[in-house]
């Protein structure tokens, strides 16, 4: 055991172990770790599977894609990888910011008329990271916003860089980040008449676990909320691809959104990425802080010191991703999920159950009015052997809910269909 | 620009712009960012390129890999990325921590007899971004101790979590940061009976930019050091494949180390992964904190939270580095940079010069004594074309030194070593 170790410049901690870390080792009730993690939801399926051996558990858990690259992508990838033994094909570092035409590409192709530059597009290996390098730009000294129930990075990300204040067993939350309900009766939206301001909002639509996409009117809302506050938005969009109606597919389609969003993104759910590992961050040229300096410089020194950029196998494959036939190629995988989160919908549905989602996102967010979403998710997997996600690892917000995922094989998805209609017949 | 956005609860910044950000910003002599971004070198090179367009510079500068990949290695990447599209060999998420097999293969292959287990290897997509991590790990409360002259990214990385302290243009020093300086005059190892106790120590063997790998000896007394101190070594062991003698290829080689040192290392200078991204770091389940907490335990959650784990592409080029014939065809690919090394190490030496490193690491740190490592550098560009990287771009302790990198092809190296024999006949 080290003998000393103590921070003597704050009283605080006395000794070195991170505040951050001890939150999240006392955080026995809220599953704050869902999203990357799932440890409970693990522990319980393993619990299962012990005590009934011959289970055949079908998971509708993890939001974790199940079907293979388009062929052209994964060929690009493969092609690339093994160009890398030959002297005219080898590449060492490539720029940290990522590859110019994969940066090209993004702002051409996922912001067609929206005026993004290829350099304001930071390429990554994934939003989760993204997010945590935006945490490390900001410092602890800043507050923040979460829609609740949301992806849980943000939380945890903020809670290790220990902006989020003591954890409050009553209410399920962290003391100094404002949980931004957003369920039915508000749409998903949150009331922002009754929001604290913050320094900044962490924004994912559609959203992770609701499936909601943010209509027009209601990013307009939060870009006006976050420049009356001098707020900045970090806005999701992983899941933009999944959008089928007219809801913006990016927060600079909001006018006045470049001064105030930086908007984060993936291949994952799009490409098939989770593995390869591929995403972005754009932040726009506009966005100052308050004294005038671009935060785009800052987040640069942050790339270039934390960072390496992403591997450039993958790089080649979210080129490959970006040319008019990867495009198609994408969107036949993304309408295959689409049309297993239309199978849900019409499952629940036909058990007399409110869902939402699913329609602009690969989960389908079940309503269990007066349930425990833990509850939900044990008789659920008692009864049918299907895992899910209760809704209260996503926030306080998520009770009462669950989540289920439309990344699965169709035989698959229709056999849970089966089994939950045997559930609630 | 932003309204608001000021950070009430701390007087010091006024704004939200970070202020570590701010330190990088007005540090406009030091070139903590030598490492990945060579900016003001890149400068340099490109005022004397646009001066003398004919010119062909020959670039010893920064330490990028240039020879292909062995190809049983890229194959196997190449054919990982293929069975991506296809259902057999699809994969979505892997572990954050990186595949098992692979983690086993770190363990018994890079720690063979150290009794390093599978469980303490957490993959990773290079040491830079684990040095990161380990300072989110670590926070803004830590004292640090670097090397002088040592790779910037521990104090970049330091600065940005807010460790450093104000910069020093007098000394050149972050006032916060214990610079032990490592020379000729004490074996490049830090007199450590004169050095401050830190709660963090950055130790990097063989050392980048000057080429020394520490003794058992020397690494013994440090273990020790950091025992009596209660302090963390970080232990940097990204060249370990470059050592030709007896000296530790890892930290786990010294008794006692295990209860007070992580290891970072990486795939890059070994396998000619710069590009491709794969590294790992090893955190011994004896390294505890002072109430006894496993510090494995902690970085884990930083894996799981702030990273999704590594390309599962790289992983398989990694496994496949780790077999047999993939050790022997990396080590073929090390010895012809040492055969560049020694070479550079030669022409020097005929050159009256005195130099140091070479023989353990792909680096060559040359003395010119009494000069300004900028003024070599510029005499060297000026006169032969030939990119090097001034010494004090590591820290005050590199003045009068250049490193220059034998990571190049062989015609390359040989045209430099005409050159500068003719620049210094």
């Amino acid at each position: 055991m080290l003998k000393v170790l103590s921070c003597s410049s704050t009283p605080l901690s006395y000794f070195l172990q991170p505040k951050a870390c001890l939150e999240l080792q006392r955080d026995g009730i809220q599953m704050h770790a869902v999203a990357g993690r799932y440890t409970k939801i693990s522990a319980r399926e393993l619990e299962h599977v012990n005590k009934y051996p011959n289970a055949e558990v079908i998971s509708l858990g993890i939001g974790d894609t199940t079907q293979p690259i388009p062929d052209l992508i994964a060929s690009a990838m493969s092609d690339y990888a093994r160009s890398l033994s030959t002297p005219e094909g080898y590449k060492g570092y490539g720029d940290e910011q990522g590859n110019k035409a994969l940066r090209k590409a993004i702002a051409q192709t996922c912001y067609r008329d929206l005026a993004v530059k290829d350099t304001e597009v930071f390429v990554s290996d994934g939003s989760q990271c993204d997010i945590s390098r935006v945490q490390m730009l900001l410092g602890s000294n800043v507050t923040i916003a979460v829609q609740d129930p949301s992806f849980p990075a943000y939380i945890d990300s903020s809670v290790i860089m220990g902006q989020a204040g003591d954890f409050q067993y009553n209410s399920g939350k962290y003391r100094n980040i404002e949980y931004m309900k957003c369920g039915p009766p508000n749409h998903f939206f949150p009331d922002l008449s009754n929001t604290l301001r913050t320094d900044i909002i962490f924004f994912c639509s559609p959203n992770n676990p609701t499936g909601h996409a943010a209509s027009r009117e209601q990013l307009e809302q939060l870009v006006e909320f976050a420049k009356q506050n001098g707020s900045i938005i970090v806005y999701d969009s992983a899941y933009a691809a999944y959008i089928t109606d007219e809801s913006p597919r990016s927060i600079y389609e909001i006018p006045g959104a470049r001064e105030v969003a930086i908007e984060v993104s993936s291949f994952s759910k799009s490409a098939g990425f989770t593995g390869v590992r591929l995403g972005w961050t754009v932040v726009p040229e506009e966005l100052l802080y308050s004294n005038g300096f671009p935060v785009g410089h800052d987040f640069n020194r942050i790339i270039c010191t934390c960072f390496n950029g992403a591997s450039n196998i993958a790089q080649a494959g979210g080129l490959a991703c970006l040319s008019p036939e990867g495009v198609r190629a994408m969107f036949s995988v993304v309408d295959y999920y689409k049309e297993n989160a239309q199978i849900l919908l019409d499952t629940f549905a036909s058990l007399g159950l409110k869902t939402h989602g699913g329609v602009n996102a690969p989960y389908v967010w079940v309503h269990f009015p007066g349930e425990r979403s833990w509850d939900v998710f044990n008789e659920i997997l008692g009864k049918t052997n299907i895992i899910t996600v209760p809704g209260s690892g996503f926030g306080p917000g998520g009770e009462e809910f669950i989540r289920v995922t439309a990344f699965g094989n169709r035989e698959t998805i229709l056999e849970a269909s089966t089994r939950l209609k045997s559930l609630f017949p």
